[in-house]
């Protein structure tokens, strides 16, 4: 494979990834006609990579290939190219795990940190589509199966103990992009640190508010400690609807770069976190009061629906005949067994309840206060207007990560969520 | 060095053993005098490996080598030989950690699977002194030195993420090692298995009701989970009172080949657990009414200093400046932050104490109904004053594990444990 060996990473410009594609036969007959016709555009709106589109009279591709540095930044701030390993291994038990809900992969060279993927059209990212209140009946069932069949299957329900300690190894070099997560979502947005903004001067009082809220620091804390210490399942680790592609009736989730063993409530509380935002940003985007009114309840009832069908689906995987080594079905015989093990299975998706509320919470407040902020508030032209969505979403958060216990089913976070819908803050400046 | 490459394993039986030694200076020189008259004995005690004395002129030596299976069942049961790379890597490590506290290394040959160490002469098996009644005034200060120490540095709190990722990895490849335990202790005991036994017939009613007791099976299943997902710190994984040498000046910990990246509850479960069967079958080993109340007391005075000082050590470690990536000190400035900061210390401590009280329950079981059982019971010669002894053993057992929330400090195991002193269970049979 052509340059597939250490040490031969370059960064592809147009020029070059033209020609690097057409030594590849069958890229070269997908996309059709001659090279020198393909249409090459850098689209990559992300924080870490670029991504090309390439068009030819056949067909087109998406090609991602990292950068030794963090885009959004730049070479201050290396980042390994091993990400890009990490990437293609995560999108290749997913797709056996999820089939038709991540990108298929067509070719993957490891020195370059490059891989090629179907070229998702017409679908666009799902959060450009929640800023203007589209709604997509997919999701629920798709993101739903995506997470109960990933987090399921890669767990100790279905592993036994000696398959989950080999896998977890083989994402343990994946520690770079943790640690960018422990940093920006569990440390930062605490404390003074260059990289925090906010939308000042208006959140000044809540950004130093949560600064001296110790009771909130313990709580994040002990979300960092679990997201460090709690291999439960192979977990996508950046489930934003920034990393979910969609239609009316396709999902499809993408860029899974973070991907390593954590806990599974980190990734159904991005979920959550990414559509209560939207849910708050909402007044933010309404030109005349109650025009987004059916876009607002169909988000609260999604946000219901994706805990409500994602613990549905994994309860129902586990009932099916779990074959891990967690709670072995022969110390649950009969039918006193088999109703202490179903009693047992509820307390713990409660308990990942829980785990999901903190870690939906801290997702959240990084989003308003940290470095990396998302287009559902930042495109509320009006910074006053912005601060007061962000003002809302900031209080249910504060309440969900200290008092997790008060939401003891997800019907309690919606409803908490309708309540501060009209609520005014009292802001800074 | 001889044979160190893959392929080179040969169980090495005393002439072999014999010349190997010869060719290793360092040994032939400690060691002193011809290798002919060099006295060799194996004594290997333990239910896994070869182990051989051998004593020179100048000095002696301890050389352990595994076995390609587990020698208490032969050969039938096949057990990897990387178990003593293992070994090797956590001896090195806690050598490190606990300088003095586990036997000095003198080689390590890998392909071999053998380690030579010092002799520990005139040291005891600690499990052997206990039946004996004999008190070890040192005990408490050197086992909690060790597991502070050993358990501390090796977690969140002074590990950066990634060196602890890296570290996982580093002992991924035991599982075979993590699987006797997750079979014999949080399994086997509660179901039918070929390798159980116990004190027949005596016991056989209690044998049923536990294998009937759902809430038990839900509990241990718990800790069953949390052995194979909470990989808080490097665990000596055995760390019973046959994995610990004595003298009345001096402890060694030694054995570490069940080390894995695991709960450090376990390890202070373990050390509790053996004190308190050490307590409960003293009775059946006195000869008058009384004779040992003196090392009753001693013992339960233990292990509530065994706990007592674990934990105050680690919280000083803790308060001493960790430089791991958990509970940043930069989130938990000035007064109120290092208040509510101890505060979270002193929560995380009681959560390990649940733990321990879990754990310690778990190894108490397994002693009794499993394949493994230990000289503090096998050695009381009458089978019914046994039972007896394991009965009220199994009683405290069974309430520390279901019932862990009743038990909020030590002195409430140590009240329980003495209240059960002379409790008369109803035997079968």
């Amino acid at each position: 494979m052509t340059g597939d060996r250490a040490g031969d990473y370059r960064i592809l410009h147009e020029a070059d990834l033209r020609a690097y594609l057409a030594g590849l036969p069958d890229l070269k007959r997908l996309l059709g006609g001659e090279p020198a016709a393909w249409a090459i555009t850098e689209v990559g709106d992300g924080n870490l990579n670029l991504v090309f589109i390439v068009k030819g009279a056949g067909g087109g591709i998406a090609v991602k290939q990292a950068l030794p540095y963090v885009r959004l930044v730049g070479e201050s701030w290396p980042l390994p190219l091993s990400r890009a390993h990490y990437e293609y291994l995560a999108l290749s038990r997913q797709a056996q795990l999820a089939p038709g809900l991540v990108p298929a992969v067509l070719h993957h060279n490891e020195a370059l940190a490059l891989t090629v993927m179907e070229l998702l059209e017409p679908h666009i990212i799902m959060r450009k589509g929640l800023v203007a209140a589209t709604r997509y009946p997919r999701f629920v069932d798709d993101i739903t199966t995506f997470m109960a069949r990933t987090l399921f299957f890669t767990s100790d329900f279905a592993l036994s103990a000696a398959e989950k300690k080999e896998a977890i190894a083989a994402f343990a070099g994946n520690h770079a992009l943790c640690k960018i997560t422990e940093d920006l979502i569990f440390t930062d947005p605490y404390r003074i640190a260059e990289q925090n903004r906010w939308t000042a001067p208006y959140l000044d009082g809540l950004a130093a508010s949560l600064r001296d809220d110790m009771e909130l620091h313990v709580a994040v804390s002990r979300l960092k400690l679990k997201f460090m210490a709690s291999p439960e399942a192979l977990i996508h680790g950046d489930l934003h609807t920034g990393s979910i592609m969609v239609t009316e009736s396709e999902t499809r989730v993408i860029d899974p770069e973070f991907a390593f063993y954590g806990p599974m409530g980190f990734d159904v509380g991005a979920v959550l976190a990414n559509l209560l935002m939207a849910y708050f940003a909402s007044a933010g985007h309404e030109r005349a009061p109650g025009e987004r009114a059916a876009f607002e309840a169909w988000v609260l009832e999604t946000v219901e629906q994706v805990w409500n069908q994602f613990a549905r689906k994994f309860l129902e995987l586990w009932r099916a005949g779990a074959a891990g080594d967690a709670y072995p079905v022969s110390l649950f015989a009969g039918e006193q067994g088999a109703a202490r093990l179903e009693a047992e299975r509820q307390s713990y998706i409660q308990r990942l309840f829980a785990d999901t509320v903190g870690f939906a919470a801290a997702k959240i407040i990084r989003r308003i206060f940290g470095l990396a902020h998302n287009i559902d508030f930042e495109l509320i032209e009006d910074p006053r207007t912005r601060a007061v969505s962000e003002a809302r979403a900031v209080r249910l958060a504060r309440a969900m990560i200290v008092e997790t216990g008060a939401f003891s089913a997800i019907a309690d976070v919606t409803g908490a969520a309708r309540k501060l819908r009209d609520w005014m803050p009292e802001l800074s400046g």
